[in-house]
C-alpha cells in the first residue's frame, strides 16, 4: 500500500516492480481478486496499479504475489570517499557500467552525516572525517572470485581517475556490516533534538544545488541551523535530517513548518517529489501541490470519489475530497 | 498504451518497467501531464498506471518520459538443445543464478517450430532438427572476456549435468544473428497456412501440460493440425501458431474461432493470461473471462465510465461498457 523502497531499489524496484498480483477490498465489500502469477499479463487493465501506493485510500490490500529473484552468489561492497559533488553522479555511472548490470546499491553520506554517525564509534571511523561526500557502494553477483576482482578493479579504476580519493574494502562480513551500520543507524547527538526528517527525489543533475539552496534557507532560518543528508542517490533520493540547532526557538510545530517550507518550497522548480518512498499520509498532504499539478490532484480526487464515494478507507490521507 | 514486451523482458521489464512519467490527455480535453523524470516517487496516485496498457481507452499518450540503461558493453549467446521438457525450467534456472542477474534473454523453441525454421536455410542449422526443445539463452555484462568466460561455463556445466544436449556459442556477430533470426524471422511453409497466432501467458511449471492439452484439442479438432510453439520461455509467455492443417475446413472465422476455443479454453484452469503481451483490443475481448474475474471487470468498467462517459476513446477495444 506504500509502494516501498529500500537499499536496492536501484537493482530490483520498489514494491511496484515486484508485485505480480494482488487481492483489494473495495470500499463497497467486493473483494478484486487479482492475484496473476506471469511476470507478462496484458489481459485488460492492470487493477492491481490502483492499490499499490495508494496508501489504502482505494481499497484494502489483503494478499499479495510477490515476484522472486535469484538469491545473489557474490556480494561486494566499498567506502569510498569523494572531495567534489559532480563526482558523485560521475563515480555512480562509472561503477553502473563496469559491472554491467550488478549494482545493488549506491549511497551517500554529505560529510555531517558521516560525522555524526561515526561519532560513537569509540575507534577510528573506516575512512577520515574530513572528506566532502561517501559513499557505500555495492554489487551482487553470481561468482566471488570473478565478481570481486571486477568490483575491486572498478574501484581501483576510479581511485586513479581521481574520481574519488580514498576507498576501503571490507575484508569480512563484520566488516562489511560495520560500513552498512554508518549508513543505516542514525545515531543523533543531543544537540540535534529536536530534528525532523524527509524524504525527497528529484533528477540527479539538480540535487548538489538544490541541497545548497536548502541548507541556505535553514541558515536564514535559523542561524544555528544543521542538515543531515543522506540517501539513496542512484535513485536520486535524499533523506535530509533538519535540526534548528541551538538558535530554534518556538513550539516543536511551528519548527517543522518552518522546516518543511525550506526543504519543499525550493523542490519545486526541480521537478522533484516530497516524497520518493514513504507517502503522503497526513503529514506532506498540503505540499502536494508542490509535486503534483491540480490536473493530478482533480484526477486522483475523482478516483477516490468513484472508488470510495464515502470516504471510508484511509480518510483523509494523501488527498481531501 | 499496449505495455509492450520483447526480447529481453528478463531482465528489463515490459514497457510499464521503462516508463517514469507521461502525458496523456483525457476525454474531455484535460491534459494530465506526469512528466516524472525520478525513478522514486511516491507523492500521491502514480496516475501513469492509468494509461499504460490500456489500449488507449482511458486517455491518450501524447509523451512520455523514459528511463535509460547502462549499454551493456559484452553479449554472450548460445542455442542449446534440450530432450526433456522438465529441463527447460531447470536450465532456466540454472543460467539466471550463473550470470548472477545478467540473463537477458531465454527463447524456447518447441521442435516444429525449430523445424520450420530451419527449412529454407539452405545449409545445415546450427543443431540438429531432431531434438525436442530449444532454447537461445543469452546474457549482457560489461567484461566481454570475464563475461565470456563464465557464461561459457554455465553452459559446459549444464552440457555436463545432462541438462541440455547440444549447443552451440556463436564466434561472430553473424553467427550470433542467424542464431537469432532462427528465432525470430518465422517462414511459414505453404501448408500451414491459414494459420492463428496467440500469445498467452502462464506459471512456469504449467507450461508443458498446458502445451499439450493443447495440442490434444487441436487434434481433436482437425487431424492434420499443427501447433508451433515458441516463446518467452523466460516470461512464461509463450506464442503459439496455430494451422489446422489440410484438414481444415469451413470458412476462415468458423477455423479461427474453434482454434481459439482450443488455445483459450484450457488456459483458464491455470490462471493464465490470454494476452501476455499483445494487449486485448477487439480480436480477444470476447475471451476476456478466461483471464479476468466478474468482479475485475466489473472494476475496469467502473474506471472506463468514470474516466470516458461518453465512450469516445477507443470505443469497443479491450471491454463493453
Amino acid at each position: 500500500a506504500t509502494n516501498a523502497g529500500g537499499l536496492n531499489v536501484i537493482r530490483y524496484g520498489m514494491a511496484r516492480a515486484n508485485v505480480l498480483g494482488l487481492e483489494a477490498v473495495l470500499a463497497d465489500g467486493t473483494v478484486i481478486s487479482s492475484m496473476n502469477r506471469m511476470l507478462k499479463n496484458n489481459s485488460g487493465y492492470d487493477l492491481k496499479q490502483l492499490f499499490i501506493g495508494t496508501e489504502g485510500t482505494l481499497g484494502v490490500v489483503t494478499r499479495v504475489v510477490l515476484a522472486l529473484q535469484e538469491q545473489p552468489g557474490s556480494v561486494s561492497t566499498a567506502l569510498v570517499a569523494i572531495e567534489e559533488g559532480r563526482h558523485l553522479a560521475t563515480f555512480l555511472k562509472h561503477m553502473d557500467r563496469a559491472l554491467g548490470g550488478t549494482l545493488t546499491a549506491f549511497e551517500a553520506m554529505w560529510q555531517d552525516y558521516y560525522r555524526v554517525n561515526t561519532a560513537g564509534l569509540g575507534r577510528d571511523p573506516p575512512l577520515g572525517r574530513d572528506h566532502a561526500y561517501y559513499v557505500v557502494v555495492e554489487g551482487q553477483g553470481a561468482d566471488p572470485a570473478a565478481d570481486d576482482a571486477r568490483f575491486t578493479a572498478a574501484v581501483e579504476a576510479a581511485l586513479e581517475s581521481g574520481l574519488i580519493v580514498d576507498a576501503v574494502l571490507p575484508k569480512s562480513d563484520a566488516e562489511r556490516e560495520r560500513i552498512w551500520a554508518i549508513r543505516e543507524h542514525f545515531q543523533p547527538d543531543p544537540g540535534l533534538r529536536p530534528f525532523f526528517s524527509y524524504d525527497v527525489s528529484l533528477p540527479l543533475r539538480d540535487i548538489l544545488v538544490y541541497v545548497e539552496e536548502v541548507r541556505g534557507r535553514l541558515q536564514l532560518e535559523w542561524s544555528t541551523a544543521r542538515l543531515l543528508v543522506v540517501g539513496h542517490f542512484g535513485d536520486g533520493n535524499l533523506h535530509f535530517i533538519v535540526s534548528p540547532g541551538a538558535a530554534g526557538s518556538g513550539d516543536r510545530a511551528a519548527m517543522h513548518a518552518a522546516s518543511d517550507r525550506c526543504v519543499y518550497q525550493p523542490l519545486q522548480r526541480h521537478g522533484g517529489a516530497i516524497s520518493a518512498e514513504h507517502g503522503i499520509g497526513l503529514e506532506k498532504k498540503a505540499w502536494l501541490p508542490i509535486s503534483r499539478n491540480a490536473q493530478e490532484i482533480e484526477l486522483m480526487q475523482l478516483l477516490k470519489r468513484t472508488l470510495d464515494p464515502r470516504n471510508i478507507l484511509n480518510p483523509g490521507k494523501v488527498i481531501d475530497v
